[in-house]
């Protein structure tokens, strides 16, 4: 027996046990909900607001005072015991943020460093495909159809000893398929641009030409009637926490047929990493969950891209994929329990090549799916595609890559050495922890200027009404508020003659957009468009800048190096295209050093995983980065609390470090 | 809508379809009848009665005239058009001839080619099982569960190049075996024997540690908490099509646990390989349940050997079967299709290694299972392995190696060359086409002798009353038939004075056994009890054994031999083992060579099976034996029409060839 929860305004009911929660009850729904704490009831994201029955029962946690007021509760900690009718608020809803996705995409297709990985790896991809006309059997030559195709690609290679392998599904379909298309067939190889070149002979190797038990030197992995001319096509994927990216390739040409993106709808069951290993460990079927949302965003992907380019998902035969550590975990729901406890180990690094169709991936069953290998818990596949995609490893300069999310994560070293860190710089860059902190979805604040008489300027994605304030808007405004003097080094508000500047139910903050109702004057009025910024803001704030800094301080104490010897920064990710670098560096969040040495890399990770893709080569040095990167576990002694207790200033303690920042 | 088929006397009810035929109502009814004929109406065999309900059409086919008048009709070409009432009567039931594979065990285990085989080629298996202590990680050590995994594993080898691998269900369970184990951990190893004699360094391996891509020397393929002191085991099988018989092996020591056979329940779907192949591809879910038959059976063996032996069905690590060409496609789900039909292709001889949850055989999950490779269409891994266990291939002399069931199969050879043929016995031998034929089942006549008064002595299996009479008591009959001088050298009938030979409703017969109101006197009663040979069945008994020898004659012929080079024959299968060699002689079935050339092999497809599992260098020696045996195809102008018709006397047109034999 259950009961029945309905949504409003979206009128969806589901049908759900005594003790379920809200939030569970309305990812059932298909309602994804915010949220950054993990459903523990801390962030105050997910609120919803019973219109109907009386058996939610709240089991405590935290709500802000105005929400309370207005009559919302967590829905991560209020559970259903009889028929309820739950009203969920826009703000509590996670937002499809399509336009961000959008905008990385049109970045990415002319970024330059595209342009160079493809060039520096060339067009070597894992698969060859292969078309063969089979002499037809008859009584005096009545070998196995297995048989008389691999003799036909020894013939072929030139080489007479070498051997072959295949699955029982390709077996289970070859006689069918060398019959329907009269003896003419095409073959998909993995290892058979070495094979011609490889010496003949083998020591232990397999006398007999069919063998399938000793490890052979290429697999066929698929096979088709007749001789097919359509393209292979590849796929690209970057897996993010929040958004996955796919790009189609193809892997004839080296081209790209379309890059498109959708958000993680794992974000039903959390927010952010944390939050989603707590699910997949927790809930009986939490990992089984969260890897079928993954994969529902990635068939979501593979469809839209199939349509627009007027191809079929079967023609896409070889994946790679790129995530981090816990996201590649999901993806091939590998439990990820561990990787969120002490001492933090991941099951794997590097994991086997997967068929698609044993994954659920929706392209062809055959095709290969390779992740890119990762460094450790925190240092993830996306990293590793993204030193893959801007060439760090192979210089002789020294470089920092840097992508900032909920983690910072950081490489820096060259062509000799390399060394990352992962720094937990908090939800705030993603909007979460902030009084109106958002996503970079249509009506963030992304940019904001701060006039001399404290009349403020502001940009929105989208250029819709502003609705709250983003990542790249709070680097800039925390940069503004300080060069106007509202708030001091420390982030404490200043008394400043600004009717913006007042005090709100948590202490002081500043207006930085006005109600419908407020105008000029401060009424502090409950519109829901009014957007401000607390002093717990700043301070927040503060803190995961200062994570970020004292990261890249760990990192070049660790190999004894000064700034000075950073020949180039690349910062990656999709918030790190929106940033405004002179404001980052003013507020002491990226070192202070010749603005010409940064640059924009864009999704790094999707670049990395597509070089990957079009080159087996790459591939290889992906997994060669991987292996040779050193992981610096911050935790452990080396210094990051020392250095991230001197960046809680602004820009920092040590004013020596910015000169070029007037303090 | 469907109409009910109430079975009689089991009282068993099914619904099916207007068209379904009272066969297939039966198979779904549990109900397994006789069949040699592939459901085409000719063997009149899986004969019913219509009780109740006028919707039975029957579309024409052969009924024995008997039969006929008792009201009986081929359930294969009968189908439901109304609810019905059908009487399975017993004589149309496939029998489980429990007691046959009960006294090929006992046979198997003293016979002393195994001792030879296993001798041979020693104790070498495929897995090799190791128990490691892993340090514990830290934060400072904080490698992945599989990097920790392998790094100790290279350790263990002495060899830091080694290469491992492993598949996602593995890695998926690593991590909770490893905390569980508190970091001590039992895995099992493919390749691993070998892995610390290799050279180190690899021209084009993966140079990071946890490498999965390129093809791994080593892979883990099972692991387990703790430090496993169970033994392990593996599983020999042999698929024959009327019978399984399975091995139970200590892997560590060598020994053999328990032996065990069952019937194939394939069998329900048609009694031999040619009806079986016709449903496996006319049939929509033919090919699956053919496959999930043979799996029931292997199950079965798996459960009654572990329950026996007192061990664990997830002890079983590894897996070899042998089987005709046609078995081993079926345990696998690899279509058959073109196996039946000229030129006779089979889509593999040689099979990829399979995981044992991936088939649905309830051993451990992660064991490989591999197939002894086949030669042919009508060659298969039953006769290699025969092969392998009889030690042909590695001896100077030269063998003839027979295996007699529906198709006899042979092959001649020594360490030089192989030559191997099928020929198409018909299925006489296992009681098909014969009036009162039947399996070696208790009750059927296996020895008969006639004495100078025409009376005649007999021999049942497990001295039960006579049912009816099986494959060696048919040779004994057509040897004491001749000798007699009841029939002549073409198989006629003569003028003798008895009233055991009689005119019955088909022609001449001779009466073996009386029924219970026969006596003395010629009553052609009903009793069911009688047992009577008639001329047809002496006509199609000279075919059956024409065929084989033929078949020896073509392959001697082949190669420029006769049959005194001929320095050994091995007779092997079940029917082998309880021919009277003499009388086989006699009929011309086998050739006149000095009897002491004679020697029963037993099973030696489950013998041959049991060596590979042992032994990697013996299943590496059956994949040579594959591969370098010549396969002669009897139907492609060898020969083979002159020398069968040649044969069609009693012993043979060419008494020269038979001195020992009084014509």
């Amino acid at each position: 027996m259950g009961f029945k929860v309905t949504f409003a305004p979206d009128n969806l009911t589901v049908t759900v046990s005594r003790g379920t929660t809200l939030r569970r009850a309305a990812a059932m729904a298909g309602i994804d909900l915010k949220s950054t704490c993990g459903g523990e009831g801390t962030c105050g994201l997910c609120l919803v607001r019973v219109l109907d029955g009386d058996g939610a029962r709240f089991l405590g946690g935290n709500i802000p005072p105005k929400r309370r007021r207005e009559g919302y509760l967590p829905a991560c900690r209020t559970v259903v015991e009889s028929d309820l009718t739950v009203e969920v608020p826009d703000f509590a809803r996670l937002v499809r943020h399509r336009v961000l996705v959008e905008k990385i995409q049109a970045g990415e297709v002319l970024a330059e460093e595209e342009v160079d990985a493809a060039a520096r790896y060339g067009l070597d991809p894992l698969l060859s495909r292969l078309a063969l006309a089979l002499d037809p059997p008859n009584l005096t030559e009545n070998a196995s159809d297995w048989t008389r195709l691999t003799a036909a690609l020894r013939r072929a290679a030139g080489d007479p000893d070498l051997t072959f392998g295949c699955d029982l599904t390709l077996l289970r379909r070859l006689p069918r398929v060398l019959r329907d298309g009269g003896w003419e067939v095409t073959v998909w190889l993995r290892g058979w641009a070495d094979a011609p070149a490889a010496p003949a002979g083998r020591e232990n190797g397999p006398t007999s030409g069919g063998s399938l038990d000793a490890p052979p030197r290429v697999l066929v992995t698929d096979i088709a009637p007749g001789r097919v001319e359509r393209p292979t096509l590849g796929l690209a994927v970057d897996i993010g926490t929040t958004s996955v990216v796919a790009h189609l390739v193809d892997l004839d040409r080296g081209t790209t047929l379309g890059a498109r993106g959708t958000y993680n709808h794992q974000a039903r069951y959390g927010d952010d990493v944390i939050t989603r290993m707590i699910h997949a460990t927790e809930e009986a079927r939490g990992l089984d969950q969260l890897n079928e949302a993954v994969l529902e965003s990635l068939n979501e992907l593979v469809d839209g891209l199939c349509l627009a380019a007027g191809v079929e998902p079967a023609d896409i035969r070889s994946v790679v994929a790129a995530g981090n550590t816990t996201m590649e975990h999901l993806f091939l729901k590998v439990p990820p329990d561990w990787i969120r406890l002490e001492p933090y180990i991941p099951a794997a690094v590097d994991f086997p090549v997967v068929r698609a169709g044993e994954l659920g991936l929706r392209v062809n069953p055959a095709a290969p799916v390779r992740c890119v290998p990762s460094v450790a818990s925190y240092v993830g596949g996306d990293i590793v595609a993204g030193v893959l995609a801007t060439g760090l490893a192979e210089r002789d300069e020294i470089t920092l890559f840097i992508d900032i999310g909920t983690n910072g994560e950081m490489v820096l070293g060259n062509r000799e050495w390399m060394v990352a860190c992962a720094c937990s710089a908090g939800p705030c860059f993603e909007g979460g922890g902030i009084a109106h902190g958002m996503r970079a979805v249509p009506g963030a604040i992304e940019r904001l200027e701060i006039g001399p008489d404290y009349e403020v300027r502001i940009e929105t994605v989208g250029g819709a009404g502003p609705r709250g304030i983003c990542g790249s808007g709070l680097v800039d405004a925390l940069a503004k508020l300080k060069e106007a003097g509202i708030i001091d080094r420390a982030g404490r508000f200043q008394e400043v003659p600004s009717s913006r500047l007042r005090t709100g139910p948590d202490g002081p903050e500043f207006v930085l957009v006005w109600g419908p109702d407020g105008g000029g004057a401060g009424s502090g009025g409950a519109s829901t468009s009014e957007v401000v910024i607390t002093e717990a803001d700043v301070k927040n704030l503060i803190r995961a800048k200062g994570a970020v800094y004292a990261g890249i301080r760990s990192l070049l104490a660790a190999v004894d190096l000064t700034l000075a010897d950073i020949d180039r920064i690349y910062v990656a990710g999709g918030f790190g295209n929106y940033l405004n670098i002179r404001d980052a560096v003013r507020i002491g969040m990226l070192p202070d050093v010749d603005p010409v040495r940064y640059r924009f890399a864009g999704n790094t990770s999707v670049k990395g995983a597509k070089a990957a893709l079009l080159s087996r080569r790459a591939f290889e040095a992906a997994r060669e980065i991987a292996g040779r990167m050193t992981y610096l576990e911050l935790s452990a002694g080396s210094g990051f609390m020392e250095e991230f207790v001197s960046s809680l200033f602004l820009p920092h303690t040590d004013l020596g470090q910015f000169p070029s920042v007037d303090s």
